[in-house]
């Protein structure tokens, strides 16, 4: 059986889950949706994926810009399986994925309490077999979840705080700033630290965000407390062990973000994505109980694999969370411990 | 009396601490140095300062640029009784000023040792009555320890843990970047803990920092336990009554560094500095006995009055701290606690 | 005589120009008006500026902040002779003000079809005198008049053609990007070209605008050919007679506009701002008939004399031009050729 | 025949060069030498090119970092028929190419002077035809080159302007700054006008260049007055049967360098270059015989293609400029007007 997939928002995130779920073999593509006439929208088609639009309201601007579409996001929804929704949060397609008996998977702009169920590949996969809609959490929440799991399973964590030094916007966004200014979001402890809990319900975390003037990747420092303490490299074991962490050295000359990205760029993966969260190896250190690290979140990419591993946990194309994970990276290039 | 002070670099920090002493009336400026015939050396001049060179070497290409000196600093610290050292870190003037008789004040660029003496104005100024060298921590640290010496005094900081968001360029920097990176300082905790225990010798205090790009201040994310727990209101009365914090507020749209130095701008300060720490009164959080709080520093200008204050402590012009921050504070229009 | 002035929008150019009406003895602030309780307005009050609202809406929101309203816009101009109007373009104001029987100024956001007269006070300052309102053009269109006129006065320009590279944001603007993009104005040649003819209308220029990633300040680069050809000394002279330009170097290590403004900062200025066109000298440059320079023009401030200036014509407090601008100049602290 | 070509420097240019002869079946990488063992170091070896180092010197340092290296550039040259040069400017290696007997192209950092034979494949493939050296010039004169090639050949170009804003960074680059200012580069006319002319020695052009705090592509504006005046759709037309030029429109959504970029993401390109120059073509304009238009340049990547087309030329590989640029770009993912 091959599932099909609809993808509604073919922005940021829609589009590199576009690509991914074409990597597979056990799911596919049926058509995409756009609002507008723009460049992504043509770059859609020349990729061969069929256009849709969200209204029958839409159909004339393409028109007039010499797109021809495939049909309506109704139409579209009529021949596949499960909907990623890849559109601005709150848009409010609930209803009309239900309507249309379509599974769905929302992206981290939305709430918890959408869907009830927050997903995370690692950390609880089996729990969403064959259910109808889940939550995709952030980028910084799934960044969060993927080195701090591993760790609370392995050493138990008492008490976590982590610092999230957001980048503004992201590269293709000019019209947001600061250009020259650090903005912390007052109301702390951020939302971020809830929403970690949404998957990890045992976990003690406090987070604090703050904004700055960049458009590549977050970086966060994170401070937790060890129930039974670890040493360095100890940890370092255990996310090697876990799968999508990229463990990298300042030594090696990667001392940013900036590093990091060119590192991605020379990978050869498409977009210049980086899928994995990237930990500084000799940015890691351990006082007694308490732990300290660095890591850095490309916010554009991390949750496209969990997006994957969602369909096929929902679609029940299989059972072993695994299996699914060495699968999804397997096809998109990502080293595997699996 | 009046202190003869000589400013040996004319730099960032040396040019506003000749402002700052000229509106007192207890010091004056006897003259500043610099290396090269720049804009700021011919500022220098139309303000009325002496100009003096580091060496002979430089007289030849101030001569050649047309702007005439009144001697070297050799002939300068004669005359003088302190010295405020502006120049770059590790510059090596120790020995010159020893022979010369002159006491001397260094920047936080220098480590702790070369004086074995750290100033802060509320922290240790009786300590300093009559000495003969002591350094102002840096920006970073003087910030970290104006508003946690008060809490500490209050209510007992059992731990803190500082993550600082630092500009990674002054305005006029521009051969600094990153231009759009976040840049994590991997040695972890950074320096600024003790450097704060410098001062406050028995805070336990970690430090964290990351380097963005920005030139305009850098951004402090504070957490503490307090041994006494407090309400927000009892920590934001404690910081009414300490000099040198500015409580700003985000619900006024002061929401991030910009709007801060934008406020600075209002205020009418020279160079459009802030003196002050600003801490966000609706950023301020208390959860049990933990606290958070954010704070912005202006790294050009907060360790302005400190040095003010150091030398009036060093030549014993006035023997009580409370007092000389008076005094300093209303030169420089600081609203004074005191 | 005093004219009594009032200021509808206590924003950037508007509270730039309450200080410097400050500054004049032959007019006065009868008050100023915002819509938000934000700290500028809190600041307007701290200042000794009587606040208006815009209107009755927004008199409860500034009460909820505690913060004392005298009046409603209509009253404020019912008490003033002249209003400097400092809203966001296209606000609609015109009506109330004729209603009210004020003379107007508007800023550059609007078009020069809103007064059909638009000033500057080398240009057109006698032709000014008596009406009852006008535009001051943006901060770029003023900047190119600046430079361009007493050169079009002095030896005849056949051409002009200028590249603006444009500051995207000013600095206390956190929502505005690009962060990380430069950002061509496509409509080409830009609207500066036929603003710039608004005041000298004989001029053929053409104009190119690119936004860029930065707050301080915009930069011109100015090709213009010369009817009588001139030296680069010759060109040099005739700026140094003119009003409102500053000649820098960037031997004097001023090599961007950020040593530029540091510059401003140090000479003292009031929001560290700079009110003169800064060319460099060092960068100008002619080949046969063509004249090449660069420019920096600080968007905050370079229209506040300007403003002063047009006050004065339209109220008839002084009928020649050279003795206004020598005035304002002297009282706002710039040197004045005059 | 298979070209055997050595890369001195893998580093920006090095490293896509090496991938780009990669992708030819005329001629391979028998190695690319690094100096430090950095993760492009490592990159190398795992893309699995052979490393070689600069000099003996270098041995120790790679060794330490357990990085195995298969000898010295030496070594290296003695196997090869031609390196590419991407060390950094200066950095003096001609000697050594000239002792293994191996032919060598610089890169545009490099002046005319040192292969006297500045390259262009539109412009001068066929000289270059069995020649021993030359120099493919910069980003930006190759991008100049590009677009005024076949406008110069179609309607003669009487006079050209081109004003160049240049980002000041490479991505990877952490270092540089500025991160808020523009910084003009007041010699003037500025190197690139004569630079240019080493290839197109006849063109008449001048032109002016600033640097601006961003980090993906240099935007040029151009003014060319035309000898045989063209419409909008004429120029177009040209530059539609050029190679290596893509056209763009601000009304699909790009608007900035930034959206630029992401297209090249979406394209699918190897890490995310774009070899082509980028018109907007809704940015160009004609007014009588004078053109304008906005360019924009990917500084990492536009002189890769030429890199190629110059070793099959100096190889004698292909005979046939048009048949080597569409070898090149069929090779590269480039649509071919050929």
């Amino acid at each position: 059986m091959t599932a099909k997939v609809a993808i509604n928002g073919y922005g940021t995130i829609g589009k590199r889950v576009a690509d991914a779920i074409r990597a597979q073999d056990d799911m596919e593509v049926v058509g995409v949706t756009k609002t507008r006439p723009t460049f992504e929208a043509r770059m859609a088609i020349s990729k061969g994926f069929s256009l849709y639009v969200a209204s029958e309201d839409n159909v004339a601007a393409f028109k007039k810009a010499g797109i021809e579409v495939s049909g309506t996001l109704q139409e579209l929804l009529e021949e596949s399986d499960l909907v990623i929704d890849g559109t601005p949060k709150g848009s409010g397609y609930k209803e009309a994925y239900a309507k249309a008996g379509v599974k769905a998977i929302w992206q981290g702009g939305e709430k918890h309490e959408l869907t009830n169920f927050s997903f995370n590949s690692q950390a609880n996969y089996e729990a969403a077999l064959g259910i109808d809609q889940l939550r995709v959490p952030s980028c910084n929440t799934t960044g969060l979840i993927r080195t701090l799991y591993p760790l609370h399973v392995a050493f138990g964590l008492e008490e976590v705080l982590a610092v999230m030094v957001r980048r503004a916007a992201d590269p293709w966004d000019t019209r947001r700033g600061p250009i020259n200014a650090i903005e912390p979001v007052l109301k702390m402890p951020s939302h971020h630290g809830p929403d970690v809990q949404s998957v990890l319900t045992d976990l003690n975390i406090q987070t604090i965000a703050v904004k700055v003037p960049t458009t590549i990747m977050h970086l966060h420092t994170v401070t937790a407390r060890m129930r039974q303490p670890a040493t360095v490299q100890e940890v370092l074991e255990v996310w090697r062990k876990s799968p999508r962490i990229k463990l990298v050295r300042g030594a090696d000359g990667i001392a940013s973000t900036a590093q990091v990205m060119e590192m991605a760029r020379d990978l050869g993966r498409p977009r210049s994505d980086l899928f994995e969260i990237v930990v500084w190896e000799d940015g890691v250190n351990v006082e007694g109980s308490s732990l300290y690290y660095f890591q850095a979140v490309h916010q554009e990419a991390d949750v496209v694999p969990e997006n994957v591993d969602a369909i096929r946990a929902m679609m029940e194309l299989e059972r072993s969370k695994r299996e699914s994970i060495r699968k999804t990276d397997l096809s998109l290039g990502i080293p595997s411990p699996f």
